[in-house]
């Protein structure tokens, strides 16, 4: 993609997009909890044209159309949201700290298929907690406080 | 301004900022209304260092906090307004119609110091009309029916 796009979109993201690395409790997971990296575009449904053309340029994620009239378009995973990232990074400048962290999980992330340690997933839950700071979260209630419990009452954390 | 630079602004206008052509009432106007152009970029308190970067890239307009924790960075008038939209429009997405319809306007608005006719305000009014829906405004009281009004119950318009 040419440096311009890339910053236009950049510029977009800053100023009404989120990056994002949740923290999922998943029942069928033997550690409990899913590290959930994420990057979101947010748009009035009617405008939703626009999320197209950056869906095209990124052949990642997909566009919902919300109940109160927006229209989202969401792309989640360590590849695909590395992928993005790697490239728009450089650009940013308010959520830049944001890409930083998501980076470097995402880095050390099991591909797909290979298993989580339950060490690592405490590790990035803890990278996950600097995302209640950074996106002045007010609704978080999964934290790496609740991973930690979870995984020792379940004597997966093994000093 | 580099294009790059110019690319982000313009990612970030069309994710959180606003193009505006209004219509102000002026008790002490001649023709009872003023036409407004604006630009605004909007960023939390916190993250004014941001705004301050765009105003020094632009050199133009006046930043200001405001109650609820969100800062606001504003360009208003003819020359700064025009100056800016003039390089950022090319690389607008969203709000390209925006800035076309503000920049034909003010092409045809007279130099500081020299007066509006009424018949002038009244077709600018109509282009500050379209902002009603442009920017989906639902308090906009000031309409061109009413500076219609105004300068017919004051004898201004002659046909």
């Amino acid at each position: 993609m040419k440096k311009e796009e890339l910053s236009y979109i950049a510029g977009f993201l800053d100023g009404d997009g989120c990056i994002m690395l949740q923290l999922i409790v998943r029942k069928d997971y033997r550690l409990g909890y899913e590290i959930r990296p994420s990057i979101v575009f947010y748009q009035k449904d009617k405008n939703k044209q626009f999320l197209f053309w950056l869906k095209n340029k990124f052949q990642e994620g997909y566009i919902r159309s919300r109940k109160d009239g927006m229209a989202e378009y969401t792309i989640v995973g360590k590849k695909p949201v590395g992928k993005i990232l790697f490239q728009v990074a450089p650009f940013l400048r308010l959520k830049k700290e944001h890409a930083k962290v998501v980076l470097a999980v995402l880095k050390k992330m099991p591909e797909k298929g290979n298993q989580m340690t339950a060490k690592n997933l405490l590790k990035f839950s803890k990278e996950a907690d600097k995302f209640l700071f950074l996106n002045y979260s007010k609704k978080r209630t999964n934290t790496s406080e609740k991973v930690k419990e979870f995984l020792e009452a379940n004597n997966l954390l093994i000093p």
